[in-house]
C-alpha cells in the first residue's frame, strides 16, 4: 500500500507523533490525528503544512485545477482541496480513499474559513465508479440504502445518523452519571423470562462446540431423551434487563443498564427490530408513579438538551433532509413544554370519544395500540403524554399493585408519531403480595431469589425502559426504526 | 410500605424536590436524591435538617444509644446515624432497609467528618438474620458469595467492584471520544463467524414463536427437512465486532464499541467466561503495529489514571484486602513505565531458554500459552509487554501479511498475571491478497461484503480488541474472571 510513495514519505508514515518535514517549515504538530472537524474549527495559521486523509465526497475540474472535497466522517463538513492538475492522480476519483498533503490556505468559500493547497495527492484505495452502488451528489432513498449495508454509512445521512447516535449514548451517559446512577452490565444470555411473555430467542452452541458434556442435564430432559444444554437449562437472550437491576438497587440505590435487549416478534413493521437498544434505569426509594415520571421527563429534557449542543450541525441537516416538516416543533417541545401527565382511565375517557376513527375501539381495560397513543399526543398539542395507572390484568407481574384493586403504578410515555418510547412502574416490593401473584402464576418456585430481595431490606422503587431507536425516531423524525440502527436484524433479515 | 409513617411524613414522601419540614426550620434542598457520598463529601451545616436512605450495615448498642452505620451504594463509606433507643425499631437490624430523619452533627470519629442524630428510624424492610446468608463484620470468600449471585452486590467487595466498572466504563468512552471515536453499537445476533473459529452459540426463536414463519428458507434446508430459520440464515452471536467496525471506519475513520461477546467454550477455568465484554477500536489509515501499539498504550494508561482518580476509595480498599501484595506496583507499571515491545521471534528466543520449566514447550511456529505470556511479563520486570508480528498461520485470515511472507502484522498486549488482555493488527487491506486468502478457505462467496470494502476506497488500517474483565482482573488483581463481572455465564452455570 505505501507502494508509490516517495520515499521520504513512507519514512514519515512509520513515525507517528510529532515530525519536521523539511528544515525551515513549521512543526507538523500531531498531523496524523488531526481531523477535518479540527481544522475546520479551529484553524491554524495560513501556510501550515497539512495532512488531510479521507474520502472524495465529490470533484469537479476547471482548467487546470481541480477541487476536491474530502471527508473523513468526524464532521458532516467536508474540507476542499485545490490541486494542479499534474498533482492529482486519476484514481482520486468519488468515492477513493486519499492522503492530501498541502499546506492551508485561507477559502474562497463563505461557509468555510480554510481550504487546503495540495503539493500532492496519494490514492490508498481507488473506487470502481461503475460498480459503486452510490453516485455523487445523489441522494439515495432509504430503502435503497439498507441493501447495502456496509456501504451505507459512507452516505451522509448514515454517517450522520452513526454520529448523532454516539453523542445520544454519551449524554444518556452522562447525564445518568451526574446524577449518581452506576452503569451496570445485565447479562444478555438468562435463564429466566422477564416478562413471561414468549418471543423469546433461545441459545445454544453450534454442533461442534458440543462435545464433552457429559453430566448435568436435568432429570427432565434426560427422560425425554432431549439433548443437554450446555448451560445445563434452557437459555434465552434477554427481553430486559430490569429484574437483573433490581438486584442491584439494594446495594447501589440508583443503576442503570444500557444494551441489546432481543425480541423473537414475527413482525415485518417499520417499528420493530429483533435486537434493539434499550436504557433501563431502577431506583431505590420511589414513594409514586410523579416521581418516576419526573426523573425521565428531566432525563429526556436533559439528553435532548446535551444532544441539540453536541450534534448541531448533524441534526440540522436531519430536520432539513429526512424530518417531516416543522419536526422543529417537536423537539422543542421535549425541551421546553412540561410533558403532559394523565391517568390510563383519562386517557380512555378521551379516546372513547373518537371510537369512531379508530380500528380497534377503545374500552377500559384494553391496551392501547399505537394508533391510540399517536391521537393522545396530537391532542395534548404534540407534547409527550405520560400515561399513568394502567389496569393490572394487562401488565406484568412485577408492578406495584395500586389501592384500587384494579390498576397497578404503570406508566408510558408517548411520543409524536413514534408512540410509546418509554415504559415504567413501581415495583411489587411487598413480600405477600408478590408470593401470593407468583403462587397463582404457578412459576414462584423460578423466583425465590427475586422473592429474595423483598425478604431481605426490601425497599420501595421503581424503574424504567427508554427505547433508544424510537428516541432517535422521535428526535430525528425518521419513519423506519431500521434506519436507526447500523445493522438492523428483523424477521427474515439479518444481513453482515 | 407507608404504613406506619406519621401522617406528615406519608405527604411529604409523596412530594420530590424542595420541601419546608417545619416553619424555622432550614429548607430541605433536594433530601430526597442526597446520596451519602454527597452528604460526606461535602458536609453541609451543622444542624441542617436531613434524609438518608440505606441499608444497615451494622450497629451497636451503648446504654440507650443505638449507633447504626447505614449505607446506600453511592460509595464505600457508610455514614454513622446515632439513635435513642426509643427511636429505633428493632427491626433495624444487620442487612435491613431503613429511612432515617434527623439532623447533621459533627463526628467524634476522625475518619469522617459528619454523622446524623435521629430524629426517627423506619424500617422499609426487614432482614431476617438466620435465613440472611451474609453476616455482620464478617469477610466472606469469593467463591461463598458467587453461590448468591441475587446478594452479592451487598457486600463491600462487590458493590466496590461494580462501582469501579461503571467507572472504568466512563473513562474508555471519555478517553475515546476525546480522542474523536465515534461509539458504534455492532450486533450481537450475525450470519457471520468472525474468526471462523467455531465454539459458537446460535439461536432461534422458541417453539412457541414459530408459528407463521412459511417462506424464506434454504433450498438445502428444505432437502435435508431441516426447520426453517426465523432470519432465514444461521444466526449466531457475536465473537467480535470487528468486522462491523471495518464497515463503520470506511466513513468514520476512528471508531469503537463496547460490548458483550460470546464464546461457547467448554471450560470451566478461572479465567473463561461464556460471555463477557470487550472494547474494540479501528482506526483508519494506520501503517504499522507501533502505531497501534502506541494506541493502546496511551488508553491503557489514560484510562487507569482517571480511573485512579474517580474510584480511589474503592480501589484503595482492593489493594488492601483482595489483591496480592505489593500490587500497587503493577498499577504504577502500567501508568508510569513505558510498555516493553518485542516481536513474537524475540519472545520465542526468550522463552525456548526456559522451556524446562514449561507445560507447554516452545518452538517457532506454536501459540503462545498462559505460562508463557506470564513468563514474558515477569522476564520483564511486571510491566506490560507488547508482542508483535507472529505467524500468518496461528492467525485469522483477516490480518496484514508481512513482507518476510510468515508472519502477520498482529499484536497482542500481556498483563500482569493475567496474560494476554488486548489483541490487535492491521488488517489486510489489500483486495488480490484478502481474495486469494478467503478463496484458498473457501469461504469468498461469504465475504463479498467485506471485500467490497477493499474495492471500493480501501483504507490501511486496524484496530484491537480489550477483554474487560482481563482488565479488571489486572487492575485490582482479582484471582477468578467470574468476580469481575455481576452475573457470569459458563459451562453449567447461567444463573439469573
Amino acid at each position: 500500500m505505501l507502494q508509490g510513495l516517495t520515499s521520504g514519505l513512507r519514512a514519515f508514515c512509520t513515525k507517528s507523533s510529532v515530525v519536521h518535514r523539511t528544515a525551515g517549515l513549521h512543526i507538523r504538530n500531531k498531523t496524523q490525528n488531526q481531523s477535518i472537524q479540527s481544522l475546520l474549527r479551529s484553524p491554524l495559521e495560513t501556510d501550515t503544512p497539512v495532512t488531510v486523509q479521507g474520502w472524495v465526497k465529490s470533484l469537479r475540474q476547471h482548467k487546470d485545477i481541480i477541487f476536491l472535497n474530502i471527508n473523513d466522517g468526524s464532521c458532516m463538513s467536508s474540507i476542499q482541496v485545490v490541486a494542479k492538475y499534474g498533482s492529482c492522480p486519476g484514481a482520486a476519483s468519488y468515492g477513493s480513499c486519499v492522503r492530501v498533503d498541502g499546506v492551508l490556505t485561507k477559502s474562497s468559500r463563505t461557509e468555510q474559513p480554510v481550504e487546503v493547497k495540495a503539493e500532492s495527492v496519494y490514492v490508498y484505495g481507488p473506487c470502481d465508479k461503475v460498480k459503486y452502488p452510490f453516485k455523487t451528489k445523489k441522494r439515495h432513498p432509504p430503502d435503497y440504502l439498507r441493501q447495502f449495508l456496509h456501504l451505507r454509512p459512507r452516505t451522509n445521512m448514515f454517517s450522520s445518523l452513526l454520529r448523532i447516535r454516539s453523542n445520544a449514548k454519551k449524554a444518556i451517559c452522562d447525564v445518568l452519571q451526574e446524577m449518581e446512577y452506576c452503569s451496570i452490565d445485565t447479562p444478555i444470555l438468562t435463564s429466566n423470562d422477564c416478562e413471561g411473555a414468549g418471543e423469546l430467542f433461545q441459545v445454544e452452541p453450534t454442533e461442534s462446540s458440543t462435545q464433552e458434556r457429559t453430566h448435568g442435564s436435568s432429570e427432565e430432559d434426560s427422560r425425554a431423551g432431549r439433548k443437554e444444554h450446555f448451560f445445563n437449562v434452557p437459555t434465552f437472550l434477554t427481553v430486559s434487563g430490569q429484574l437483573h437491576l433490581e438486584v442491584m438497587i439494594s446495594a447501589l440505590s440508583k443503576v442503570y443498564t444500557f444494551g441489546p435487549t432481543f425480541r423473537a416478534e414475527n413482525s415485518r413493521s417499520r417499528h420493530h427490530l429483533s435486537e434493539f437498544y434499550m436504557l433501563e434505569a431502577e431506583v431505590a426509594f420511589l414513594h409514586n408513579t410523579d416521581q418516576l415520571a419526573e426523573i425521565i421527563e428531566s432525563l429526556l429534557k436533559n439528553v435532548t438538551k446535551k444532544l441539540l449542543d453536541s450534534s448541531e450541525e448533524d441534526i440540522s441537516w436531519y430536520l432539513q433532509n429526512v424530518a417531516p416538516e416543522n419536526h422543529g416543533q417537536v423537539i422543542d417541545n421535549i425541551v421546553n413544554k412540561p410533558f403532559v401527565r394523565m391517568t390510563y382511565s383519562d386517557a380512555v375517557e378521551i379516546l372513547t370519544q373518537r371510537n369512531d376513527q379508530f380500528d380497534f375501539k377503545v374500552e377500559w381495560g384494553c391496551d392501547l395500540q399505537k394508533e391510540h397513543e399517536r391521537y393522545l399526543v396530537v391532542h395534548c398539542g404534540n407534547v409527550p403524554v405520560v400515561v399513568t395507572d394502567y389496569p393490572a390484568a394487562i401488565k406484568p407481574f412485577y408492578m406495584r399493585a395500586n389501592d384500587d384493586g384494579r390498576t397497578v403504578a404503570a406508566m408510558d410515555v408517548l411520543g409524536a408519531d413514534v408512540g410509546e418510547i418509554c415504559g415504567g412502574s413501581l415495583r411489587e416490593e411487598r413480600l405477600p403480595i408478590l408470593e401470593e401473584r407468583l403462587d397463582k402464576m404457578g412459576i414462584k418456585t423460578n423466583y425465590e431469589w427475586y422473592l429474595d430481595l423483598r425478604r431481605f431490606g426490601s425497599s420501595p422503587h421503581g424503574g424504567f425502559g427508554l427505547g433508544f431507536e424510537r428516541y432517535l425516531q422521535l428526535l430525528l423524525g425518521i419513519a423506519n426504526i431500521k434506519d436507526a440502527i447500523p445493522f438492523p436484524r428483523s424477521t427474515h433479515s439479518c444481513r453482515l
